[in-house]
């Protein structure tokens, strides 16, 4: 089985690389993004009866910073 | 609107931070992962009316480096 796992800064925690983006984005003649987030996406190939709670301990204790980040876990 | 943009390293382009991953989850008892591959997902905050055309133009211009990466861009 394959899971997906979207981490994001939360919300109200700078994002200097989103904003480096967002500046960068700017400097090349793309008017109107007003901001932009950068997050990570990790994709794990998993035994087979793997289930979503394991994928959830792995971010806790492994994949995300859960004190400044948050993530999401999408089993495909 | 919003669109989210999903960077992952083409098949076959060596990821060592997914690697890397893949050997941490081991080392803290996850068994049966397989494979791991690390990508950047982007959230862009848009002025209404910027087409996909456009978010697709940023991602060959900026956001992705298109030898070695791939991009998909959602729509939210």
């Amino acid at each position: 089985m394959k899971a997906r796992v979207h981490i994001m800064l939360k919300t109200g925690v700078l994002d200097p690389q989103g904003e480096a983006v967002r500046h960068a984005l700017g400097s090349l003649g793309f008017d109107g993004v007003n901001a932009v987030r950068q997050g990570k996406v990790i994709e794990l190939d998993l035994a087979d009866g793997t289930d979503e709670a394991t994928v959830n301990e792995m971010c806790e204790r492994l994949l995300a910073n859960t004190v400044i980040e948050s993530y999401k876990v999408e089993i495909l």
